[in-house]
């Protein structure tokens, strides 16, 4: 932790009321409820949780409504989830990484770095690059040429961006993502597949985060777009022109084909799949697991995913299931 | 792009026939039919799509047959896509990478490198490493000891290939994939997993492609290999010993557990898994999110993938399903 | 391989009973029984493969009762195949990297190496890590300030590990996996994600095994934790603050969310995912390609994966379940 903060300062930042103020000690670690300790600050955000909450060893509680019996302090907050997240951001200011450029890293011909850039040891960064302002660069990072990286952008150790790329301003990519490889299409000559040369590029807008080892593919021609405010977890895959709305949560193994298209404010869940050249609108859930091989032109929640169930209960819920066209016309006869 | 071609050049270079050859216009780019501009030559390959190329921003039209009331210049091709596909390949000839042994490349003993290869910057190559003619290998890259590469050879920045690994001729690789690690293997003792090592080693032959972030294990004994002209997508996860014939297509995110078989002309869809042990003929398709626990004998397409539905739909359905054995019983009393 | 021995020697070390030792020859190889040859030992371990053992070519096997009709050295043993990988263990005793820190590596400030180490070209450890003894970091490895790694542990090239994580002894992680990046976390605020600062850990405890393109993320608070004697695959997700019980199998492919946590002795198989927030028992196995969505407070063997049945069919079964409340209903009536 970098800050220390007095029970009443917070109140005072965030404009709480507070409860039980006996003595205004400093707060010195933030904690879960299953994990407080001295010093530290916790929160209470639903009554589901409020039976812990009276069993905690923290010395302040940020919560949604007063809790009869715990003699700490207590911060009454509308939303005491939303003001712990914003009390971590300011109590662990992270040392950032200063601003340099190591001897190591090694910059082609007409590259253009911003102010206060962080360039780590070993990143190759090819011809034509511009680096925005504040953005930092950790080791292993490869930045293909003509690519155009904005300001206060990180990117972690071992990112492989390939030429024509073009990122927004305060984007994230964690390590080992792979952005504008290939995308997947051949044609068919003589019975072998021959490689479609891909000279279309990846857009990631503003306000992105890309997860670990996610792949993203640049378009056969024109752009694969990822719009701004979209979150895309660990391991996705978005294949060639592919476009993701604004405010778009992806998570974890996501897999969505080519030109499919995924609209702002939707949720896929994890290892959904999404066919090619699909279409889905504004403010779609996709529930854990389920494919989607037809266009989804109303908002809603759709899903096709299962539950797992006692293994010998299960294959005989199969075998119904493989019999089912059958055993229903004998039924109807 | 780096040539620029007369209409009447690329109609005679394809042999094909001009229709509307007012003005022998220089093309300047391609285009799709989306978003086609002035200078541009674009393409139309189905009836589907004829009403967008009337209105098309192109400069001239590969086309399957002549479209009325499009006045700019038409070439009339059997197959104008691949006319299309390949014509990129000449326009955009790529500025390749110069033949270049980086100084930062570090070179193991005995590596032997063929003529006009271009080593990158942090190339790391141990010892006993062949490396064929024109093969390209850019930063980051791994290759261990005992590895033998073929001629024309792509490895892309940070691709990991562990030592004893033959690849072949043509072969592309993408950035992030990893080649010939160990085999998830363990033998029980004393109700621990003890860690079987895994001598074998990984094969990829002649024209393969192989997607980012893709790992193929090695094999546990003899070989794990992926055989001509089969091209696999990103995050794709070959276990030991598995086999894939010629000229197949793995989708993104399709695993394929150990020992297990793909024939020749087979197309495995996006998050497609096969369990270990399994054999799969020639020329079988399996639709996308399908498992095949069971050979597959015949040829043809497979699957059992579901589609999604509104989920409140869903969850009705699924309640049917896990009572199905008792539903279909009491109905047939 | 680096050592031979003879038959004899075999069966001396392992306590094995010898049959048919006419000649005492020198062991130079070991094969599958697939693809034996002259020189090599190979073992057979079940009745189903007797036939094919008869017809080996290696010059000793080793077998779980003797096999009448096969004129080579037999060694029986109660457990052919796990003396087979022991024997392997010792006669391709692996040259391993010496004890060496490379001149390109790159190490911060207060870094503390065991004795005995290999730290390859082009490693990057950043300030106050510790790293123990007879441990090798294989090249373009980065790690994080403030972590601690074991002894004996083996890291492949291009391994990430961020900052503040503790990795036990004996621990391997392949190549492309990536530890310790910030979890999938966000709140929202006028419409927006807002990123939830990661100020958690990651804790890889002995003797785990982590495959390759792996990626495990960092806890919100606390710690994300894989327990001791646990083995995960490639290209698996552990979201934050996962927990991974002592033993447990993940193979590839398998997602965990958020917080959910594996017993003790589990096996997931491939392509499983568990939703967030899950509780799943000791000695449970999941089958391929299931989804939890459920806690699993009872040991056994629990699934929800289809198998792919020929595509005509398939569609057809499918109609059928789409409709299936209705049908049922009509039925019932």
């Amino acid at each position: 932790m970098v800050r220390k903060m007095k029970v009443s300062e917070i109140a005072k930042l965030f404009n709480l009321e507070i409860k039980n103020l006996k003595e205004d000690i400093e707060i010195t670690s933030v904690s879960s409820l299953e994990n407080s300790k001295e010093g530290s600050i916790t929160f209470v955000a639903d009554k589901k949780h409020l039976k812990d909450a009276v069993n905690t060893k923290a010395s302040a509680i940020l919560t949604f409504e007063y809790i009869e019996g715990l003699d700490i302090p207590q911060l009454i907050a509308k939303d005491p989830k939303s003001i712990f997240y914003k009390l971590i951001d300011i109590l662990y200011k992270e040392e950032e990484k200063k601003s340099q450029i190591s001897k190591t890293a090694i910059l082609g011909k007409n590259v253009k770095l911003g102010e206060n850039v962080y360039i780590g040891d070993y990143v190759v960064i090819e011809d034509n690059v511009k680096v925005g302002n504040n953005t930092k660069i950790y080791p292993f990072t490869y930045i293909g040429q003509n690519t155009k990286i904005g300001d206060n952008v990180i990117l972690y150790p071992r990112v492989s961006i390939y030429k024509d790329t073009v990122i927004g301003n305060n984007v994230i990519i964690h390590s080992g993502a792979v952005i504008a490889s290939d995308g997947f299409g051949y044609y068919q000559e003589n019975g072998e597949h021959k490689k479609i040369k891909h000279i279309g590029k990846v857009i990631i807008e503003d306000n992105v985060e890309i997860g670990a080892n996610t792949t993203i593919d640049r378009a056969m021609l024109d752009e694969t777009i990822v719009k701004e405010g979209t979150k895309i977890d660990n391991l996705v895959m978005l294949g060639h022109n592919v476009v993701i709305g604004k405010n778009t949560i992806l998570v974890s193994q996501v897999g969505i084909a080519g030109s499919s298209k995924v609209g702002n404010n939707c949720i896929l869940a994890g290892q959904v799949g999404v066919a090619d050249h699909i279409n889905i609108t504004d403010n779609v859930i996709i529930t854990a697991k389920s494919g989607v091989g037809k266009n989804i032109e109303k908002s809603g929640i759709y899903g096709s995913g299962f539950n797992a169930v006692e293994w010998n209960r299960w294959k005989k819920i199969m075998l119904y299931i493989y019999k089912l066209p059958e055993l229903i016309k004998k039924l109807s006869s």
